[in-house]
């Protein structure tokens, strides 16, 4: 991209670039879900301008979505009746182009050259293409897309188009339009529910060559404008005019340009959605048409200008680096370029699944925003972190009014949800899943516990661990025997389903049940506002004390859920490598009374509470599950990665992490097309940090027990650490622990192997690296199923 | 009815009548349910003649249904997706009059009788109604309805009107009509699920005064074809004409009847669907006609002396003489003829829960009909029973797909079908309630054991035991300690899903697997021919002595699935009565974890299996269950009658018979309009014969063990056994046991309070009344939940 004149200029750096060339065309669905641009508030997916092929076009609002009815065969008492699902607000990246009359379509004429860059630092998608038309006719196609970080509202993109040769006969339609057509996927439990034509038109207006449209949902009662500001420049003479109907705003520039010449468009855009009874249409078109103004005004090097600092600042806390594996190296900063644009710290939203990628679980947020995506940005971005949680508490009394309404006391936050509302189609895997309370109250502890932020902590963070540990202390229950069960639910584990004494569970909701009573004590008066007393405390610790955590002692393993070792063993022998992912080719009666699980579940609570098991239960566990579990589910690798590291496995670790990192990038699980899957990404880092890095957060200091595997010559990545960037660098002789941005006598202790060490500014410890511990052979997996050998990969 | 000179006549007996008046005008649906009309092929519900006012119009034929697509918010592999449900077949039933220009409608006018009788003798639905128009012109409304018992496809209504003052102006159109209007009833996942206009129009004629019509489905591929045929008897001044479109055929006579005079209209109708690549609509129209043609030949008297002869053979078996208790003496000869009418012996069709008398549950064939009516027909109705299992062997190809679409071994029979394909759409509730399999096995071996009918046992029963122990031996599984147990699966009790070791399940699995151990043995060659070998059915033995029966040694009682007694208690102190039926008002995750019982589930396997348990463990596990039992279905009170009464609960077993029989005259479940709970009719058989008789069948001689409650001062029930009659009388007393019917030196052994006895022809045993048990107080139930006092109530 080099030459524009308006535009930064750098060499290209391929340990920062993702790029896609005609070769990817195949690829088009996980190509715009890569291509992807967000600021967590506007996500743009990574179609062409052009529009057309498309695999699936999104221009997503955080929050933004329709209400669908749901209808069961056979309904039950508190199902829901009515699911969220993401819609696109009006699509303003559309720039058409006719040559000679000829639509530009990259699937006919010939295409010289075509690439498409994300470009991780500058935080822009750059797009270049030089085709020539069936009859002949050659142009040059450029355009640097961005989502704004800054400017919440703000996305823009600047478009050229000059002729290879000669003059030619330029038609360009610049589009803001609504409800564009969205494909429906074939028949996927996984897949969206598209509404079509879900807008209607309240309001279309244009201004000279600016635009804008403002639409309201039928169900979901939003409102949504749109405002484009253009900025054309093409020679004299090209003719523009503008026209614009309720659902689409055109901008037409046409006539010859020459050799040499170019036209060129800028289109700043605004976005911003309110509830119905909220701004009027009218207002809230000027709100949006000022902003885009401005941003014309503002100018699109200064936009770019503004994302490069945003994105170095990000930068200086998320990057990673991994030096031995350039693939990995790059693939880890694509992940958490996502991370960093998934979210945003300023107020209460939080990151669905997919972030604003793609419309895949129906744009739902569900509990991988609290178990791998969370404490990833609690380290490197905590504002975001602290956003997504006080998303969570400003739905707390829709999930008090849930609990209720399912005869529970204190509050249960949905599967899956949009607006806050329980969306779970099927509540044996939805809202049987009551781990996801103990998972937003294990990201409450820990964003609380790495930040120090006090007013969290007492505010938000408090109500949440209450109403978590009330939800658990009512649910559960004693036994004769004095232990604490909780009976019922389901595990992380979705080929098991109303399992007795989930261990993942259980041990979470202890850790709820404690960290709640932590911060009743600790902040007496504000939990007394919440009516609670030291009675109501204690009894949270007689539960927590009681947890039962089931145990096999014949096989030496602890037990996923009660009876899980005494079910019968799953038929791998019969089972082909077609038969995968087992869920589409297996009844759930066959998949939850046997010995096979989808993802991590045992293997994630070792990783969550370390403490609540010996070196030696890990390895057996992980040895015992790891033979069980085929890792149908995205979420899975980065915990066995985890655990593989900390038991000393360090190949399969690597190779899980691999896996991880590159879901996407290689579309391993053929669905990047839907959306990205920010677990995964989130989880890739989790690996690296904790699995390679052995960070645990679980007690007061954080503690690292680093060990690398062959492949990685160095890591280093950061933390943010009660306000202080902890950068920790590992190569095979030593690790270093340095606090390179703090003020001169600023310390933080941890925890190195052991051993407790302080890490003062402008002295960086070095200890040497430990020694990998041997828990014998690498654990072997369901036939088929172990990852790919990336040692052998290269 | 008396005086009418073309009928027989005979004195009322108000212990063979159900009768209603005008007071029961507010319960229409009820009423439509009660004196429902079917001879297990045809089924017409007891709307009123003038059709409306209608809770729910009804005729229908066995078999015969539409398919209607099943969505589920979140889709799973081999969730069904298309679901059968019962549809009309046209009207026929309907005769409309005017009077004056003013429909006859009772609600309007003045009512001055009005009276519906169903005679249990004459199989038939009387009416008589006297009704004055706004205009103060009265008519005396007759009608005779039958559904022929000996002529399969063939009903009659024999209706007549005549003035009751001064003459009047009359227009009578009788309906033949097809696509009526069927209400949608309210939000109940027990409902029916209603297709609107499901019948596309094939053919419609008339010849004369009839006419036929035939339609077919749009989705199930099946014709149905309707004739009928006229007999109208009218002044001479009445005009007769016909007219007919696609959906309905109508005879129209109108003209004025003077005092004296009536006009009478015999309406002869025969029904038939087929597949439609079956008989062409022409052909198929030709056969109604003639069978409507020689039914209007033989004429309504002969037809009502044929329906005599035909209830009078069936009344010998299947009568129950009850002294002591008018009430419940009718209401159990209510419900035998209910169940008399429900089935045809000569065929391969099953009996749907309602019968032929509603359409809830859509209509559907579920478990009820193997474990509540079979085990009463197999005594009263043998070759009805047999049918029945037939149609579940005819059905074995599509359950033997089903099980491999499962991956499972052997067959797996639907929880709920019409035409033999799976339609449960909540799968833990439906395709996970494995047991329906072992209940029809259970079925076979009654059967056949009841009979001795050789070649059902050798063909179709052992090919069902077959497929039935390949089920289980495939399914279930060895643990180290060498139990043998069935997982994930769901028992009766629909407040429990998903669990291991169903206590019922387990045991009727056993009587399975044994079941098909012992036939394959006696017929080896047929056996061979399955494929079946020694070794096999080695292994079927040696699942069945290995099958675990969960016990709770601390508590001394079993459990109804593993863990249950550890679940947490159900809160009944905080339940109120509006809280049930507690499935409208809890979710699944709260009723599935806690020991609360919908339904009997261990007492229904102490009932199946009673040699399983000992005297003292039946005792224990009654009380214990008895607590924990809130008796939300139907199907609970009479199996809780049955062991109440083993265990000499005699006051709390006639309470709970009661419930069971007066359930539909009743209504106790406000749900009889959606037609007669036949599983709940055939239990109260089972309460008086297995309870009070103490009958058992699960050796190889009937037993009996009677004890009679005080209100019965006299029980006389039959069972056909091995061909024979064998009448059992009661008193307080003695029991009597005799063959009234069978040839002189005709013997049967059965066993009395453990004497085996031997019952010669003409020489009645008796034996006095054996002492009744004493078990201690009668346990208790959940608050508010024991059934009336039947003894408070007299």
């Amino acid at each position: 991209m080099q030459g524009t004149p308006d535009r930064p200029s750098s060499a290209p750096d391929d340990r920062w670039r993702i790029l896609r060339t005609q070769d990817d065309l195949d690829r088009l669905g996980e190509t715009e879900s890569i291509f992807a641009l967000s600021n967590g508030w506007v996500g743009w997916r990574g179609t062409l301008d052009e529009g057309d092929p498309c695999d699936m076009p999104g221009s997503y609002l955080n929050g933004f979505h329709e209400r669908r009815a749901l209808n069961y065969p056979e309904d039950g008492y508190a199902f829901p009746q009515l699911s969220d699902t993401v819609i696109s607000a009006p699509n303003a990246t559309l720039v058409r182009l006719w040559v000679g009359g000829e639509p530009l379509d990259i699937r006919i004429g010939t295409l010289r050259t075509h690439e498409q860059v994300l470009d991780l630092r500058a935080g822009v998608v750059e797009r270049v293409t030089e085709w020539i038309s069936p009859a002949g006719q050659g142009v040059r196609v450029r355009s640097t897309r961005l989502v704004s970080l800054p400017r919440r509202r703000v996305a823009a993109l600047d478009w050229t188009v000059e002729p290879l040769d000669d003059a030619v006969d330029l038609r360009i339609c610049a589009d803001l339009l609504a409800n564009e057509r969205v494909p429906q996927r074939a028949d996927d439990p996984r897949a969206a529910s598209i509404v079509h034509d879900p807008l209607i038109a309240e309001r279309h207006h244009v201004d000279g060559a600016d635009g804008v449209l403002v639409h309201r949902t039928e169900h979901s009662d939003q409102r949504v404008a749109v405002a484009v500001a253009h900025r054309p420049s093409a020679p004299d003479q090209i003719a523009i005019s503008t026209d614009a109907t309720p659902d689409r705003i055109r901008l037409t520039l046409a006539g010859t340009v020459a050799p040499g010449e170019r036209a060129r468009l800028t289109k700043y855009v605004a976005y911003e959605w309110v509830p119905v009874d909220g701004t009027a249409a009218v207002d809230l078109a000027d709100q949006v048409t000022a902003e885009a103004d401005a941003a014309r005004e503002t100018g699109f090097t200064t936009l770019l200008a503004e994302q490069r600092a945003a994105l170095d600042t990000a930068w200086r806390t998320a990057d990673v680096v991994l030096e031995g594996d350039e693939e990995l190296q790059l693939a880890i900063r694509f992940a958490m370029f996502h991370l960093i644009q998934a979210g945003r710290p300023d107020g209460a939203s939080s990151i669905p699944a997919k972030g604003l990628t793609g419309n895949g679980y129906d744009g739902h947020v569900l509990w991988d925003t609290e178990q791998y995506v969370l404490p990833v940005l609690t380290y490197v971005a905590p504002g975001v972190a602290r956003s997504a949680l006080r998303w969570r508490y400003a739905h707390l009394p829709q999930a008090r009014e849930r609990a209720a309404e399912l005869r529970l006391t204190g509050a249960t936050f949905p599967w899956r949800t949009i607006g806050g509302q329980e969306c779970s189609g099927y509540w044996p895997a939805g809202t049987a899943g009551l781990h996801v309370n103990a998972d937003i109250a294990d990201a409450v502890l820990r964003y609380a516990g790495a930040t120090g932020d006090e007013k969290f902590r007492a505010g938000a963070g408090l109500e949440l661990l209450v109403a978590g540990a009330r939800l658990w202390r009512g649910f559960g229950h004693f036994t004769d025997d004095g232990g604490f069960h909780i009976f019922g639910v389901t595990g992380p584990d979705e080929y098991a389903a109303l399992v007795d004494d989930n261990a993942f569970t259980n041990l979470m909701a202890r850790r709820n049940l404690r960290g709640a009573a932590d911060a009743a004590e600790r902040y007496p008066e504000a939990a007394g506002r919440l009516g609670v007393d030291p009675a109501e405390v204690a009894g949270w610790r007689a539960a927590a004390d009681a947890m039962v955590l089931p145990y096999d002692a014949k096989r030496g393993v602890h037990q996923q859920a009660a009876g899980f070792t005494s079910q019968p063993e799953w038929d791998f022998a019969g089972t082909g490598d077609d038969d995968y992912p087992l869920l589409l080719h297996f009844p759930y009666l066959e998949l939850y009374r046997r010995q096979v699980v989808k993802q991590a579940d045992l293997v994630l609570a070792m990783l969550r509470c370390p403490g609540e098991f010996t070196a030696e239960e890990k390895a057996a566990n992980f040895a015992y599950y790891e033979a069980r579990t085929v890792r149908d589910s995205s979420l899975s690798a980065a915990p066995q990665a985890v655990l593989a590291a900390e038991l000393g496995h360090l190949d399969l670790a690597y190779d899980m992490f691999a896996e991880s990192v590159l879901q996407d990038l290689l579309d391993l699980g053929d669905k990047t097309g839907d959306g990205l899957h920010l677990a995964s990404l989130g989880g890739s880092w989790l690996a690296l940090v904790q699995g390679f890095g052995g960070m645990r957060d679980d007690r007061e200091l954080l503690s690292f027990d680093p060990r690398l595997p062959d492949r990685i010559e160095r890591l280093a990545f950061s933390l943010c650490w009660r306000g202080h960037r902890l950068l920790v660098t590992l190569t095979t002789e030593e690790a270093r622990y340095e606090l390179p941005d703090a003020p001169a006598d600023t310390a933080v202790d941890l925890w190195h192997h052991g051993e407790q060490v302080r890490v003062v500014a402008g002295t960086p410890v070095r200890r040497p690296m430990p020694q990998v511990p041997d828990f014998g052979a690498e654990p072997t997996a369901p036939p088929g199923r172990r990852p790919t050998h990336r040692a052998a990969a290269v």
